[in-house]
């Protein structure tokens, strides 16, 4: 990144750790196929192979659960299967349950039909319905098969954090599987696919310091496996074919490392946070937080200013050199309603700012988007103000 | 690599580049999401559509027929699927037809059922036989959609180039579709989708120097396309959802531009080859060679050295400093007898050697490997040789 640059949303993806960077070159310039026998392909695999323990310490899994991908979207479309295995014995889920404030990649329903796919709610405060959750599971029709329920960990846009435990209990109660999307937060919120509120847990590289092109499934046990989306050669076990993209898995390893070595840091980033939010509030009274009133991750802040398009905000912070986002940066180019806020019943966001920090995010990169955003604003002495 | 070793399993995959190293080294460094609207998500979309141009430009395709994904495993199953689009209606495949001799990721069927795969064979020289190909393809049922064809252009082990402008007239007599895995065949034999051979081409960046974990399907028009295999954000302009991988991808169209530039040296790499042909059937007169027959890649040479496993030839290579392979490296570790030679018909491949040269192959490469043999037949004076 460019280091004039004050670069404020780790969310659509954090600059690479010096550490994922390293690992990254040297295995790059190793080389070596993971599948073949010789030297350099058995090098090749010991990177792999130290970077699957690496991220299973960060969720305090076993290694031989750890499945990688090429990233979360990948993870999220092979969790998200009608067709699994237990065993050798086929196992079917029949509907997928969705939260309607997950990303897309989720949302879409994975190899799931449309119609095989419902959908529960947020609260005002993006809080998992769990009345709604728990009607829909009591009513399902397990004809077709088991319930199997996807929800995020922290959400991407406004932080929020979901109530885990108590979803996992729902979700067990009614005999399903629960799929928790934890690319938002891993290595910001402690992890423990131990502690059984998810079965399976779903990771993203380049949200954790590491590089992009890679993902993880993490398993709570290995009983039980959805249908391989990718099929040919043998291997992940059987479970995800396609040459293993060393370089990045080793990143991705370094990364995890890295981040559950340094989650301490994560009271300073939500310091940090809380500054800038107190510091908005005094320059635009009328700014409107999002998901402020509930658990969030410690390093996003998510924000409407009356008056203001996101996209005018965002191209006004370019300018001064800083990199925040509108929403989410999962479709290319588009700036438009967010799903998330309109999920907690935002009748219009007015065009929300996303400022996602990071652990490099330093009380001087506040102090630039603060100056930055007074500017905007006395750009925008007319603007409507709420009452 | 190490310096010191002689890589000749360029099938699995060759040598990162200089030109991809640097190339992927730049957009690690300048970081982004290839979908954020701000400066850095600029920055990467940039490269991302360089990198669109040189694949393009490397198959004599348009940019806008390019979609970037995970790698040749990812398009395969992205291709191979009975649901497609045909502008916005939908068009089904009711077949999919796959050759014996396929890399397993086109073998597997993708998303179809194994009830809706077949198989056609080789022959003896490891060719398509047409004949049984037209045969199959008079006989497809149109009930339940058109046929689609799957084929390599050259194969993976052996090297062995099919007829493409043969086969793809037979398909498209069929009113069939043909895709064709180009993962060998990319830089090193001339490709043009303009040529109407293949209505696909599937890439793999690192058969071609370029990273790991970045491939490509290139369409000779835009007008049919599958079901995407991942779904979610709306990149790849919705033909696949995920954080583009924009450092593989910028590596792999460094490395398609440098791999259209260096074709002639295909010429000095086949010469090589040769000399090492020549030379093992100097040294091992029994020496049995697979595909040689016919037009095969520069690069690829498979032989059978009756009385020795291949197990034991490949750990000598490797304790030489040499890295060959037997077979491909598809199935982790495997060393099993090949299906491409018994798709040929070979009873018993005593345990295949593949040596595969690059362009960064050199005369002393093919020295060091000749000594090796030396010494390796040496110590099998006594195996059971052909009559």
């Amino acid at each position: 990144m460019d280091k004039q640059r004050v670069y404020l949303d780790h969310n659509a993806g954090a600059p690479l750790l010096p550490e994922a960077r390293a690992a990254m070159l040297a295995a790059l310039d190793a080389g070596g196929n993971a599948s073949s026998v010789h030297g350099e392909g058995r090098g090749a695999r010991r990177l792999v192979e130290a970077a699957r323990r690496d991220v299973a310490a960060l969720c305090n899994a076993r290694p031989e659960h750890v499945v990688f991908t090429s990233g979360a979207t990948e993870a999220a479309n092979l969790l998200l299967s009608p067709r699994w295995t237990m065993g050798r014995a086929p196992l079917a889920f029949g509907t997928l349950y969705v939260n309607a404030a997950d990303h897309p990649a989720t949302l879409s329903g994975g190899r799931f039909d449309a119609a095989s796919v419902k959908v529960f709610g947020v609260d005002a405060d993006g809080i998992v319905r769990i009345d709604e959750l728990e009607q829909l599971l009591s009513a399902h029709d397990a004809l077709n098969g088991l319930p199997l329920v996807a929800v995020h960990a922290a959400n991407n846009e406004t932080g929020v954090i979901q109530p885990l435990g108590e979803i996992g209990r729902i979700v067990r109660a009614a005999g399903g599987v629960l799929v928790v999307d934890a690319a938002q937060a891993a290595g910001r919120i402690a992890l423990d696919i131990a502690d059984a509120s998810a079965d399976f847990l779903i990771l993203s590289s380049h949200k954790l310091g590491g590089p992009q092109g890679a993902g993880a499934i993490v398993a709570r046990a290995d009983l039980m496996m959805p249908a391989p989306l990718l099929r040919g050669g043998g291997q992940e076990r059987g479970f995800r074919a396609g040459t293993e993209n060393v370089a990045a898995i080793a990143g991705l390893g370094a990364a995890a490392r890295v981040a559950l070595a340094a989650m301490g840091e994560m009271q300073r980033v939500g310091d940090l946070r809380d500054v800038l939010e107190r510091e908005i509030l005094l320059r635009a009274p009328d700014a409107v937080f999002h998901g402020r009133r509930t658990g969030r991750l410690a390093n996003t802040a998510n924000l409407s200013l009356p008056g203001i398009k996101a996209e005018t905000a965002l191209i006004a912070f370019d300018v001064d050199g800083i990199a925040v986002s509108a929403g989410a940066a999962c479709s290319s180019g588009r700036v438009g309603p967010s799903h998330v806020l309109k999920a907690m019943g935002v009748a219009d966001d007015g065009g929300a700012i996303r400022v996602s920090l990071g652990r490099q995010t330093t009380q001087a990169d506040i102090e630039r988007f603060l100056d930055s955003l007074s500017r905007l604003l006395g750009r925008h002495q007319g603007r409507v103000r709420a009452a």
